[in-house]
This record gives structure tokens, sequence and C-alpha cells, in this order.
């Protein structure tokens, strides 16, 4: 399903460059390479997903239309794949996601439905206006289409890692619902079974790293309260989980700050924007040095989709 | 010569994206492409150069050592790709050039040697260093080699404009000496004779856009007083000017402010950083529409080493 989502995404996903600087090595104590898939279409890997569940529907599906859930990095990927398929889409987002997100959404031509994080239920909500309109739920992660879109990024680590004579790694990914990391350590299995994947989340949101610990699925008390506001879900999800646990090394977790400080790393030594939510990763390459023993890291800068006063903050830690 | 300079430049540079964004697309009121070379080994495209002027020295010339003369980017390159081939490096940078570039330079290895650009002779100097060391001059722009490396970035363009199925465009390149802007004209010519160049410069500083109309080489007054430290530079180069005169349409200059604004806008929709003289030419697709025919520019970012301050003070634009 990778190979397909991959052959249907080639011309429409960007391949990322994996980009590598000697003074974040430094930093590190070891070889620290990024995939930077903040320069993908729309700002972030979710695009790949989202091309890939749509273009998996059959053409009279697609047309009605699809609808999606997210705090903003999912909306944008399902918006566009929407648009360029001449499909409606429509994204119900939270209200208190952030406004260049929720703007970009409408711009990509999605029409926009926010929801109360606290009083309303977004599944109830989202469900009525699907019915009533007979759109397709694309979902953010525990969908077999959207995993394998996002796994394509894995394909791509695997050929990189190879032309730059990497055959042992860890490859360190920014974890909220599961589906990216899943994806790529399917990919990786397949393809470079030399490099583990790992993920990566903040501090006080680290379900996934406690559902590994323990077997079984854990949940965070909140999904409010980190900067990383792209990665804030309750729970690995049922078809990640199980993914994961199989092939996924311990999890890891980064404070804000790490985060923020990341973000000013990536953007004076590799040139590139990251939000807090695709700067954990590089965070535990960085600051999580006693978690990491291999010689090299490959880390996914998952997306750049990120409030200008945020990335501002974050350039004071250089 | 570009072609074989883009043999041994193979697994050395990198290939970098050409990336774009329908709000950029909204802006400028045209297709825009950026070619983003801040994403090339030491956050210039002057890695390019260095290394094909390096990699054509024969190599007990080369284990002597190189030299060069540099603001700070060209310093980057020529000292990365010196350690890279194992080879000392003295760069001669002027005092005022921004501090991250001149740690960044010793950091890879090279001697900074600083002169003061008002009363110190920057030739004088390295000459009578090169003679005493036995050091290789590497110049910046006016040397064919140098011009081969460069016009790599031509090749990369004309393969991609391809691949994106751009018959014809108009090339905005980021001008100082015109190594780069000869380089991509002389690749253009021969790969993709429908993409046309024409060198950007800040206002005040269009010494090129001021030759290109007399059919002479024309000079700067002075060589400071924009942000844009990386392409000022006194007058194009006599080896870079009859291409330049030959190939080019009519320079453009972008004012400093229209700079910031480009890289307020490349970080937020593009998540790439770039430095003052390195949106230069994204400035003039976006705000100086007025002097553009083509239904589709393709624009050289060329670098983005800038300093957080002056990012942060961009991104206060948006």
């Amino acid at each position: 399903m990778i190979e397909a989502a991959a052959l249907r995404l080639n011309g429409r996903a960007r391949r990322t460059p994996l980009l590598s600087s000697p003074f974040l090595d430094e930093v590190a104590g070891r070889r620290v390479f990024v995939k930077a898939e903040c320069l993908q279409q729309t700002g972030s890997f979710k695009f790949r997903g989202a091309w890939a569940a749509l273009s998996a529907l059959d053409p009279a599906t697609r047309a009605r239309g699809v609808i999606a859930f997210s705090s903003g990095n999912h909306a944008q990927g399902v918006a566009c794949a929407a648009r360029l398929h001449g499909a409606p889409s429509v994204i119900v987002m939270p209200a208190d996601a952030p406004g260049v997100k929720i703007d970009a959404t409408r711009a990509l031509g999605a029409e926009v439905v926010l929801y109360d994080r606290e009083s309303q239920d977004r599944d109830d909500l989202g469900e009525a206006l699907a019915e009533r309109r007979g759109l397709t739920l694309i979902r953010p992660f525990d969908d077999p289409q959207v995993i394998a879109g996002q796994g394509t990024v894995g394909l791509e680590i695997a050929e990189q890692a190879a032309k730059h004579g990497i055959g042992a790694a860890d490859v360190l990914i920014c974890c909220g619902g599961g589906g990216l990391s899943a994806g790529i350590a399917l990919a990786l299995e397949a393809r470079a079974p030399g490099l583990c994947p790992r993920t990566v989340e903040p501090e006080g949101f680290d379900d996934v790293a406690r559902s590994l610990r323990s077997g079984r699925i854990e949940r965070n008390d909140r999904t409010t309260g980190s900067i990383c506001d792209a990665i804030l879900t309750a729970s690995p999800g049922r078809i990640t989980f199980p993914v994961l646990r199989r092939l996924c090394g311990p999890g890891i977790a980064v404070s804000d700050e790490d985060c923020l400080r990341a973000m000013a790393l990536a953007a004076r030594w590799l040139k590139v924007v990251l939000e807090p939510g695709g700067a954990v990763a590089l965070a535990a390459a960085l600051f999580r040095a006693d978690r990491i023993e291999a010689e090299t890291v490959i880390c996914v800068a998952s997306g750049g989709n990120v409030a200008p006063e945020t990335l501002r903050a974050a350039l004071k830690r250089v």
C-alpha cells in the first residue's frame, strides 16, 4: 500500500531533502540528519496522507466531497488535496487553533467549521455534517490509506540513507496519533531494517511512550497545555498502535523550551522554519542525547506552520 | 565546464528543491517558483563554486592551501570545500561582516584574517599572504571554474522547470559580482533557452542593471549601506559582464524593506530562511510586478546566512 501510495503521490508531493550541518552534529554529539517535511506542500507531511486517501476514493464518492477534523496541518493537507482533485472539502477545526492555520485552510478552498474543544463533541458534529451532505471522512491517522501516504516519507528516508551510506540509525519521528510513525516504521521494516523508528512527543503528552512501555493504549489527561499543538492527541490509534508496538524503540519526550531551542538551531544552521510540534524529533536529537545510543540519527521535521510571533520567540534562544 | 563541474559536485552539493506556494502566487499575480539555494551546504550557493574551483586544482597545489576574500558566504563555501578536501584555507574578511558569518567560517576550519574596509587594501593584504604561504586565490566570481560551479544551479533549474512543464519564464537571480548570474545564464542558454535570466540587486547598488543598460561596466559609489551585505560588490566582473550582457534581460532593483517583506513571506509560506541579499530575487517577483512580463518566474533564493535579530525584524512584516 505504501508503494502504491508513492506512485499516486509521484509528481504531487515533493521529495523533501535530507539536511545536515556540522554545527548540529556538534550540539548533538553524533551525526544528525533532518528530513525536512516542513518543505512539503502545505508545510507538513499531512499532504501525503491526504492525497493518498483522496486518490484512493472512487471518483463519484470523491466528487461528493470529504470532511476532516484537525488542529490544522491535516486540515491544510486535506483542503489542498481536495482542491487539486476538484472536490469540495469541509474542515472541522477547534476554535483555538492558530489563526495562521485557519486562514490557510480557508484560502486553500475548504469550508471551515469551528467548534469549542471543551464544550462540543467534535465527532458528533462531524458525523452529522458528513451524513447530511454525503461527505467521506478522512481520518487524521487511524486510516490505512493515510498511514500508507505518510509511509512514503519512510521510503524516501530509506533511499536517502542508503545514498549517504547510513546502514544503522535511530529515526526520530514527531508523534501525535501515530500515523506518520506507523507509516515510516512499516516502510523502514521493508526497505531499511537497520533504521530503528522511535517516537518523540512533548513532555506531559507522552501517551505513545507510555503505551509502548505498558503494552496497551494509554491516554493523556488533556490535549492542551503545550506549544506543540500539531501533535497533542489523546492516544495512539487502534490501527497505528499495534504497528508502533511491534516496530518502534522506546519513545522520547521533550520540553517546550527544548522545542523552541531546536527551532532556533534549525533556522540558523539548516535554514528551515519548524513549528514546535515539528521540532520535537530534532529537539530529542539535540538535547536528549542520554536517551539515544545510535551513532547517527535521522530526525523527521514534520511541519513548519508556525505563527510568526512563536518563531520570533524561538529565535531569541540562539 | 558546467557539466564537468556538475559531475565533480555530484554527491557533494545538495540538489536543492524548487518550492512554490499558492499564497506567493497570489501576492505576485503570477506563478512563482523558488530555487532554494539557502538549503545548500553552508547556507548558500557559494559552496558550489568553491567546490568546483578546489576540485579542479592539482592535488599538490591544493594541499598548500587556498585563500579567499569574502563578506561571508564565499568564505564559508571555500572553508567547507577546503576542509572536505583536507586542505588549509585562509579567509580575508571585512571586520564589519556579520558575526554569525565570521564564527561559522572559523568553525568550518578556516583561518580568518580580518581587515578594515575603509583603511586597508584587501587585495594587497591577500596577495602578500598568498605569496608568503603559497596559497591559491579562489576568486568570488571572476573565475571560470567558480562560474562553472555556480552554473550547476542553472542545470538543475532547467531540469526542474521541464519537470514542472515550464517552457518559458523569467529567472530572477540575486546578483553581486555576477558569478551566479553568469553561470545560470550559460546553463540556461544551452539547456532551457525559453528561460530568460535577469539580475536583481539592492536599490542604490544596481551596478549590474546600469551596466546592462549602458553596455559597459558601471561601478557603485560605495559598497556599504544596504542590509543585503552578501551582494554589495563594486561592479560586475570582467569575465562575468560579457556573459550577462549577451544573455540577460533588463536588471531589476529592490528596496531593503521589500527584502525584509520577502523574507517574512518565504518563512511563512515556503518554510525557508533567507538572508536579505538572498531575498532580492523573490522581492522582485513579489513587489516589482511592473518590471516583469513573463507569466511564470523562477527566483533563485541564493542564501540564508542571516543574523537571528535581522530575521526576527523581518518576521514583524507579516
